[in-house]
């Protein structure tokens, strides 16, 4: 396994690559790598040749009150567990080489980025749709995997590279969770005991409105239901929002007769801790 | 010489082009080709194996009350000058192949997109950045060029393409003159033969700015002596911008010790059509 820390080395071998006619999968990370990375990692591994993954802690994507500073780093951690899943590169470059020389050109994924997670993070999807294509113009995956738990942003990734004609494949695989539901996550470390004991209401919230769901009851019920167990949690702070949307879209889900699928996600705040979870309530 | 239409189509012939390792050389344009174009295809020609044109008016660099539907289109005719030029495709997609399924996704280079052409149309150079990502990751030339009188826009290309870390190489080459100096574009042909007459006065005031600055005097009274001269025109119904800018960064001219190159640029209105235009003061 190699480190990689500059862009232009990073071409370099994936040019040499690309000439051997091997293919290349990308799982772009923040490092601080869970057991959701990993199998990320396992998934990607058995789609392409050859793994890359990338750790970079991207700035872009938080807004100016958000926990960029605090945000757990632990990279000699982070390459062994690399290396243990068979790991070929890590791109792992710093702000300076990603945003250095008077950066300016940023892409956005119009309406898609505003809702959900977009309404309390203004510019969160804008910088994480650039630092991705940046990822992809240098790395040149012909595949990259991502995990469902961030379901807007694999909804707006896939709504990018269909738009911008991109030629690498988005796939996404299902979010782990520890035992008691709790969506792995890094910020999951931010919990205390307490905290952390109470943080699988988000899931059970999301459960008990995908079960009105299937009794027949409608959206606004569903979302109640949800909203419900939340609010009667002390340790739930705030909630962001708890949205049933269409899965494809992300708009409103149309009349019963449309079968498509329902996501039903939602983010609250625990202490300072903000956590967002989703699960998709099949209807065929 | 071969037209298509089709992104598919396009990439799946790139794809056999690059398998070759033939180099390609892509000039973007909106058609109505005339003598600048040419001119950009005859030297795009020379820098690669290959030479793709693009012909596609791009609805989204017009605004609302821009000339989108009037613009001038005569494919027939720019086929047939294509073809004399050893064009090797066109790829000439409408509007729905471009934009169609919904779509959100849009690429801005901050800053630089909302000084000169940029205050008077706003979202201009988004569309124009939008769709050469675009035609880049369509036909994924080697080489993309352009013509040094939209300087802005070749400004900003650069800079996208830098920021977003794309392999092609943006080439520019000097603006194409009529005899009286006015520069060629296709909107020339808006001008009724008394406002033609008197066009080549932004081209003059230009001149008039760069010749003060040759003597010694500084940017303000350059961009006076410009000005001056196109107030004098009963034809200039407005004077959009006359901007003396450094050429590298297009942010105002520093010290003179600094001896980087000078932008002269204006855009005018004549009649209901608006004229741009530029030079290069080089101070070394």
């Amino acid at each position: 396994m190699k480190v990689i820390t500059g862009i232009d080395q990073t071409k370099k071998i994936v040019s040499l690559i690309k000439e051997k006619k091997l293919t290349i999968a990308l799982v772009p990370t923040m490092g601080y790598l869970h057991q959701g990375h990993l199998s990320l990692m396992r998934e990607a591994k058995k789609k392409a040749d050859l793994l890359f993954i990338s750790i970079f802690v991207n700035p872009a994507q938080f807004g100016p009150s958000e926990d960029f500073e605090k945000y757990p780093r632990d990279f000699n951690r982070d390459r062994r567990l690399a290396e243990q899943e068979g790991v070929s590169y890590i791109f792992h470059p710093d702000a300076q080489e990603m945003y250095g020389g008077d950066f300016k050109t940023f892409v956005q994924v119009e309406e898609l980025d505003s809702i959900m997670c977009g309404q309390r993070r203004p510019g969160h999807f804008r910088g994480v749709c650039t630092v991705v294509l940046k990822l992809f113009n240098i790395i040149k995956p012909d595949i990259a995997v991502f995990g469902q738990k961030d379901y807007q942003q694999l909804a707006i990734l896939k709504k990018m590279s269909k738009d911008l004609n991109l030629d690498v494949k988005i796939s996404a695989i299902e979010t782990v969770r520890e035992n008691d539901g709790l969506a792995v996550s890094s910020r999951n470390k931010y919990l205390d005991p307490r905290q952390r004991e109470n943080a699988p209401v988000l899931y059970k919230s999301l459960k008990a409105a995908e079960e009105a769901l299937r009794k027949g009851f409608g959206i606004q019920r569903a979302e109640k239901e949800a909203c419900r167990l939340l609010e009667a949690n002390d340790f739930v702070k705030g909630i962001d929002y708890l949205d049933i949307r269409d899965a494809r879209t992300l708009g409103p889900v149309l009349d019963k007769k449309n079968k498509s699928d329902i996501l039903i996600a939602g983010a609250i705040q625990i202490g300072d801790t903000r956590l967002i979870d989703n699960i998709i309530y099949r209807r065929s």
